[in-house]
């Protein structure tokens, strides 16, 4: 066996026919990203980045996370050290991370967006840093630019259920932003009746939407005006955040109960909490449903597990893990409940643990839908499972449990301008897939089917689920 | 790396070493299918098949539930369109179903029964009908032609308790059938006590074995008269289908107590049911073994999770997915509680989730027992498992776990007349798996011990498990 | 492709990169053995091994297990059928054993001792038989001289905390022993609350460290002091055997209050008992940080399933099997309940499911610290899971979830002598993973990093992680 190049034109292709795939049929798509955490006021701004550092690490909690595990300190990682210290330490662990993703999507990101294909490591980093800080300095490397730069031609960002959406309605007014920076409709905060801040949230709902909140059905006004305002802006997904499928009981009663307890200052318990949970998640689809929206689930991460990290940075800083609780029961019973009323909208299903894939692979043939190709969706690899063995896994029990060719494709989920390598990692494992398929005589060596199929997959899917 | 021709004699092969061990022995084995949803009266009325559509499509809900996951019209899945419809639908869908197991176990019905070995698409699709339809006239396509043609030497169907087992009398008394065709014993229908046809079907029950059932020890007596007469009629196996493994509890009292409730209308608790169907299992375990009968659990599958469509098509028709409910604690209780009083039978334990199979492929190893080998089996991938990735999992977990040499190997578990030709590909797999350890130098180059342990896989290991 | 020679130098080696990475610094490197039910005294004692089966399969459940699932009689594994009868029996299983660990396992333990290269059956047991038990008669087959010849420099042995370490002490002052052999604290009895002879080890520990214990203080108190001993002794790493971990709750008064019912003979509920080893885990988390040991967890192995076989044999003789119960959420807070008080010592958590390593592979993420390089680490595969598809499973989650290349590599978690070449087989698939990333460009071909990355998982990083 030859040893390829490091991470050439070739990289994760093996075969002819993948290599042909990629580079005549997914390299040349579009990228259509329907979950994103990107800031639109960032991208509304257009602000140059100051540093490299500021582009690769600054919300990249991944990156965070691998430095920690590294033993660096916490001031070059989430902390003040100076941007070259940062990104120094980072190249010291980077240069050990054998097979870990970040390995490759750095390398992805500074050969794309810098066209620097040499090995990022405690010696080439200097050399790196000075060429890419002299190239963010033009207006090719500006936020705008970079999205363009990827392929980018529409983006969902998450947003608060308060958004005013001002740099959402900023842009769509932009005709020389071709990017489409649409919200997408993110009411956690509405579902957390067992945490603190449940009781302040309702209390801002009412004002932002000039209603007294004392009930379910009024909340659930309020949450609809908030529903037909994202509309409004372009809005088309909403997206929830699910530590794991509450219990299902779907009694409104108690779920007005629990909302009124929660609402005078009183505890309400787990079991409470879940039916609450679970009566608001049916009913927000019907909203969804109505408006022809598509819901996003995400199922299954621990979120904010270290307490003495969170009281020093609060969330979505790097220590979240994975649940195991089960969830096939749960979930079914939640999307037959919105099927039973013909409410349940398109809905993609995401899930971080492997062990929930198979459940969810599964699941979604029970709620397919006539004249529909691939209503329900199990959404890319996330966050751990984001990675080559995950993408491979997750493309063979698609293939397996349900049709590859209608799937929707990846997303890149991401806090970073740069992430959007993320498509191009997904596309090469993709082509490679599928040429080991047909040079094993598994398919037919067809070459517009299989154009077809990488064309759809990469964009054209994505384009037609969510337009 | 050549492109090998579409589906060609070496499909699923690569080195020669598999190659030989598969058309020299694998492919000469006669099947032993022992568990089987075929009808027993299909075989013994032995009528023509109408056309490919009532050969491939009829019975098979797994190609109806691809067809609605790519959105084809109910009219065309489970519904009254024309035959000819039906199948131009199917060839639409399976042309892009690019890596599902459907796609291969398609493509080897049309090649091994009809020699046809072209790729089935919309352009093909009116070309294959017609020679297919024109073949099936002859007598040479008739059932138990078929079953002849796949080399079924014997056939385990599953049957209800109360079932008169008429066909397979009928059969066992035409010696002119070669393909012998016994009972399998499915009392499921006792163990749904918290369903709302138990108390009928116990009503029933009493009535077929004249006996009023009032109580527990009524219920096995009855229950005890109908083994008795599936034994009679060459029944040497039961199979119990677990939504999950009930809690275990093994109180008879309760026991008697959760039937009684039940027989007089009373709602029956989840705990309840779980301590009757605990009691039941190890009660029947003890029938089993007295007889020296075989045990089969199919372990994990939610069954009719869509209401909607339950109300329209009733169960069985493609809306069941996978349970996650951890199963581990209990089912080591069940098996242990039979183990004491040494009234555990030879056991098959299916896992349809395959997180359950690692559980269960370690939990075997505790319960075999001298001079059997291999007395506890875990049965072969089956529904969304049962697929080339995981039926190459499967193989490594047996031989990293158990014993594969031991294995049983595999199993239809088909409505289909058709289905046969997933024996075909289950042992195309095994022996690509043998031949690539052979040939890294895993296991000694040992020709004939090879085809020994191919060939008691293949066949003669569920032959002497049964017999 | 061409078929490699049997297990030959080249075994698990593909590409020349893996070929030179294993044997230019793999096979040089010693080993540190951080887990280990080896007999410190057996060691101490030096005596030789009678013959083969003493040597390969009087401590070796995994063997009996085996020997078991094809059917031998319980003479010939656990019995007192002659040694010869019982080698013999295991050969004539062993052949059958295509694609098993100990297929492997066992012809590594012949080449490396005794430089025996045929395959183990029925044919060859007798020469073999003969030829090592020849050997086994020099000095230079006594257990000292088998640790030295496989590189063992350090070994942790479990032992109870009652223990009197008189072997480690013994040995300590024994110059010429090379191999340093250290005691592992395993508490388990003291967390055995629910179990019969619970109040019977209170009273020994008790009695040992001259206290009366009635409450939870007390207990402490003589646990530290049993702590203290084993620290003199050279002890600097604690381990634990969790059949999964407890429902978390932090309660020390209803745990003293649990410990006092279970003293004065009362039951102990499930809950109760949760509490208590919550609250024994944390306090001893704290003893352990404050020595700067290590902290050891060894999750998901259901014991002694059997309880007709544990009436006859007793405990860990191949009855054991694995758990599915979900422990990410009990898991995290008992971690973050020591990281919250900044008493959470170094860490290793053993998964004997791979369902759990995913769920932990995340989770140690979020409890790394600033100035340790891996604190929290996976252990490497345990049980079941340890074999060649659950090293490359393992490898693989390590690389994409954490560093591998701050992995504290294997163990060989056993009870024979002879089973150290369970390193040498870990090494091999480490060399052939990281040999593939490099030959497909995933990883610069920098030959120098390589070697690092190798010898620091094979051997540096335990040490250095460990003293």
């Amino acid at each position: 066996m030859n040893i390829k190049p490091f991470m050439g034109g070739e990289f994760l292709l093996t075969g002819r026919l993948a290599s042909q795939l990629f580079h005549e049929s997914a390299e040349q798509m579009p990228i259509f990203d329907y979950h994103s955490h990107l800031s639109a006021d960032a991208i509304a701004a257009n602000q140059p980045f100051q540093n490299l550092t500021h582009l690769l690490l600054a919300n990249d909690h991944y990156k965070w996370r691998m430095m920690l595990t590294d033993g660096v300190e916490e001031d070059l990682i989430r902390g003040n050290a100076p941007d070259w210290d940062k990104f120094l330490a980072y190249a010291r662990v980077l240069q050990g991370a054998i097979g870990n993703p970040l390995y490759h999507w750095t390398h992805l990101e500074l050969q794309r967006i810098f066209g620097i294909r040499e090995p990022l490591n405690e010696q080439t980093a200097k050399r790196i840093w000075d060429e890419c800080n002299e190239k963010l300095g033009s207006p090719d490397y500006r936020p705008q630019a970079l999205l363009e730069r990827f392929g980018v031609r529409t983006i969902y960002t998450a947003e608060e259920p308060l958004s005013g959406l001002k740099a959402h309605q900023q842009l769509i007014n932009q005709p020389a932003v071709k990017v489409r920076v649409r919200p997408t409709f993110s009411p956690d905060s509405a579902m957390q009746i067992d945490q603190p801040g449940f009781a302040a949230f309702i209390a801002k709902l009412g004002e932002t939407t000039n209603k007294t909140i004392r009930s379910l059905g009024d909340l659930l006004e309020a949450l609809e005006s908030r529903v037909d305002f994202f509309h409004a802006v372009g809005c088309r997904t909403a997206d929830h955040r699910m530590e794991t499928v509450p219990r299902f009981r779907l009694d409104e009663e108690k779920a007005d109960r629990a909302l009124k307890s929660a609402l005078s200052g009183q505890p309400v318990k787990a079991k409470q909490a879940d039916t609450y949970r679970t009566v608001l998640l049916v009913k927000l689809g019907l909203l969804y449903a109505r408006r022809n929206w598509v819901q996003q689930y995400h199922i299954g991460s621990l979120r904010n597990t270290n307490q003495r990290m969170y009281a020093l940075y609060g969330p979505d800083v790097g220590f979240d893990s994975v649940s195991d609780a089960p969830i096939a029961d749960n979930l079914s019973r939640l999307l037959d409940a919105q099927e039973r009323v013909m409410s349940l909208p398109r809905t993609i299903l995401y899930c971080i643990n492997p062990a929930h894939s198979y459940v969810v692979g599964s699941m979604i043939g029970n709620f397919q839908q006539s004249d529909l190709q691939g209503k329900l969706q199990i959404g890319p690899p996330w966050r751990f499972y984001n990675q080559r063995d995950g993408i491979q896994s997750h493309l063979q029990l698609l293939s397996n449990l349900s049709l590859l060719n209608r799937s929707i494709g990846m997303t890149a989920d991401s806090r970073s301008f740069a992430s959007f390598s993320r498509h191009e990692y997904f596309r090469r494992i993709l082509c490679e897939r599928i040429g080991i398929w047909v040079s094993y005589g598994e398919y037919p060596n067809d070459i517009g089917a299989l154009r077809t199929i990488v064309r759809d997959i990469c964009y054209h899917n994505a384009a037609r689920y969510f337009e």
